[in-house]
């Protein structure tokens, strides 16, 4: 059986983390910055050597095309190499690094697969500068226009069109003429589960959905001392109770995530009674229908309170009439990966050795978006305490290389 | 009868609203500053005007000494006419401009009380720039040295002797020859239990304890998307209970006020699962024994979820072994005021045909600090809706007029 080499796909993860590594540790190549150019730069290198052509789309895609003569359609593998700003070395660059490990392991082998191998590596998948993130993805797929991408700004007003003309980032190249039609990335798990049952490889059955809102609670600012308790009107006592009961959502919907992340008193003075609490809701779910159960329970319960939904659409005049008002920040449905490619990584898995489970991906990945266009799928291997976006991630060497032994697999698989 | 003029209180009220007046409503005359040296001076030229005797002490508080001549003990009336950032104009200034006023009531009136009558008006009781607050009476009765309250800084460094020597702010004069031996404050309640009632005036019987505490909740920043419910080590989550536990105190501990004012987040983003939350209570009450039960259940509360309190005098090496520590922000015991004033208090609004009921100070005062000196006391006129340090803090010229004449009558009676 065909084996990558794990020597050189480590020594290519050190490599490019010199790109962009900070002073004591972790890593920083935010998209369309000087480094994270760079660190494209180095993976073009490293494919020109190969002899695998390289296409750089309009908004800066990467794409190494490999066995284009094969009739079969395309068979594309891949993930990104931006980074958030103070990031770990593996996120995004191992699914790049084992994609080129496989590029090159099949070279070497002289074996032809039946159908065109793409790496690809989609810019922005982070989104930290310029929103929305895998903002390359969702231009690959037709989601997102040129124009949209381009005119995204940072907090500075500079554009992400303006930094890629400054960095002669992008290109005109397609890879339309190979009708992809399979995208199989693999990435960290970024969340405990793996590390915790101690299995090798998760093998990723779909991306749960996500559904972000912010809850305002008003209620009257009084001096602490001079304001009896039955006279007073908190807007930390009513947030309390509300966020209480969201908290106790979870135990009532197996498997949802619900994340009160951030809260914000004002005044926010030790002897003043707050006028105003502001706190996030952070719901997750791989189901659609029990996303909308949480949401409904969460609108159902603020409405309870007379709760305005702050809607742009709502007819002028409907005044807010309560002291609680609610707005979705952001949603996105859950994913389901396509069932042949899921089958495929549980026998790559089993063709390697290694142990397996099927999960859900807690995070979010340019997979979920590619799906749109392509049967998709992914590969998962442990992080240690589930730790990632901090220069403290880490896989163990044996997890990194099993991981690209998986995909190597998964290839040979999909295109045999 | 003896009556103040009405007419004349609330012009001098309307004439030192106007120094410092900010430009769409409210007043600001920070301590030691220009506009606050400006107040004091318009104080000082209206004493001398009437011939009253001015003395001012090493710390910068004013005392107009009239009658000084009779044999008695003197009877100190007052308060400050510092302000707050934002500061409404009747606050501390009517309890300065009513002691004027019966400064001049009893001058036009030709009689002579049994006891020198003392206008004070004390430097720094907000303590916005330098702390501590209520800086003046606290040096004038001891408490606090000339060198700590000159060497109190503000957020550039610059102390309080700086800003004295800069404004030609201070004197050397004392009033030690008069032997006062009692105090009395006019101030508005700067809540909403008068207005509420319906009362003309509030014998004021004490000055409720104050506890100040600061509880800091450590967990494990997380992905909200990645990290299942029971993996989680949510600071928010423990936070909140130990929250909701708290403000049930209030329900046992009757006229216990309990405040949690502010709440920090940290790292305080929508999809992080917080790894700290620190947030403040703030409880008060009449009487000590109450005020250490409650201080008891916290620390109870506290020490059940094994944390350690944040002491100084804590033996090396125990270090702290929990998720949760808290420490004290400040500590002022309950002050109960001297029974004859109370009693004076009372007949006074008898006198003056004024509704009156007694009650507890729910903010702190200069009375309480000067009364570790004299046999002290306070008379309360209602707030509109409670409000004070604020441009909207508002009392009726019915009730302003209505406090002085109380002080008036009660400075008659404890004067005969």
């Amino acid at each position: 059986m065909s084996r990558i080499s794990a020597s050189r796909l480590l020594s290519n993860l050190d490599e490019l983390a010199t790109i962009g590594s900070l002073e004591h540790a972790g890593v920083q190549r935010l998209a369309f910055s000087d480094l994270d150019l760079e660190g494209r730069s180095w993976v073009v290198n490293r494919l020109k050597k190969l002899g695998v052509e390289t296409r750089i789309d309009a908004i800066g895609n990467l794409f190494g095309v490999w066995n284009a003569e094969a009739d079969g359609p395309g068979l594309m593998i891949g993930s990104h190499t931006d980074t958030v700003g103070r990031a770990g070395r593996y996120d995004g660059s191992l699914g790049v690094l084992a994609a080129l490990e496989v590029l090159e392991t099949l070279i070497e082998s002289g074996e032809r697969p039946a159908r065109p191998i793409i790496l690809a590596s989609f810019v922005n998948e982070e989104g930290v500068r310029f929103m929305p993130d895998m903002m390359g993805s969702l231009y690959h797929v037709g989601s997102l226009s040129l124009s949209d991408a381009r005119s995204a700004a940072d907090a500075d007003g500079i554009t992400v069109g303006e930094e890629c003309d400054r960095l002669a980032y992008t290109g005109s190249a397609t890879i339309d003429d190979l009708s992809v039609d399979t995208f199989l990335e693999l990435h960290i798990e970024q969340g405990p589960l793996l590390e915790r049952e101690g299995i090798d490889i998760g093998v990723v059955t779909g991306v749960q959905g996500l559904s972000w809102w912010e809850v305002t609670v008003k209620g009257s600012s009084n001096h602490a001392g001079t304001t009896p308790m039955n006279l007073r009107d908190d807007a930390g006592l009513k947030a309390s109770k509300l966020m209480t009961a969201l908290r106790t959502l979870p135990n009532r919907i197996p498997d949802l995530r619900l994340t009160i992340g951030s809260v914000r008193y004002h005044p926010n003075l030790v002897n003043v009674i707050p006028d105003t609490v502001t706190f996030t809701v952070d719901m997750r779910h791989p189901s659609e229908e029990k996303l909308i159960h949480a949401e409904n329970y969460l609108s159902d319960l603020l409405s309870d309170t007379g709760a305005q939904r702050d809607d742009p659409s709502r007819t002028p005049g409907s005044e807010a009439r309560s002291d609680v008002s609610f707005k979705s920040l952001a949603r996105v449905s859950p994913c389901d990966f396509a069932s042949e490619v899921v089958k495929a990584v549980e026998q790559a898995a089993d063709d390697a050795g290694l142990t397996r489970m099927r999960m859900i991906s807690g995070a979010g990945h340019d997979a979920q978006i590619l799906h749109r266009r392509y049967r998709s799928g992914m590969i998962f291997i442990p992080s240690r305490g589930g730790i990632s976006h901090n220069p403290e991630e880490y896989s163990e060497p044996r997890h990194l290389v099993g991981g690209a032994n998986v995909l190597l697999q998964a290839v040979l698989r999909l295109s045999s």
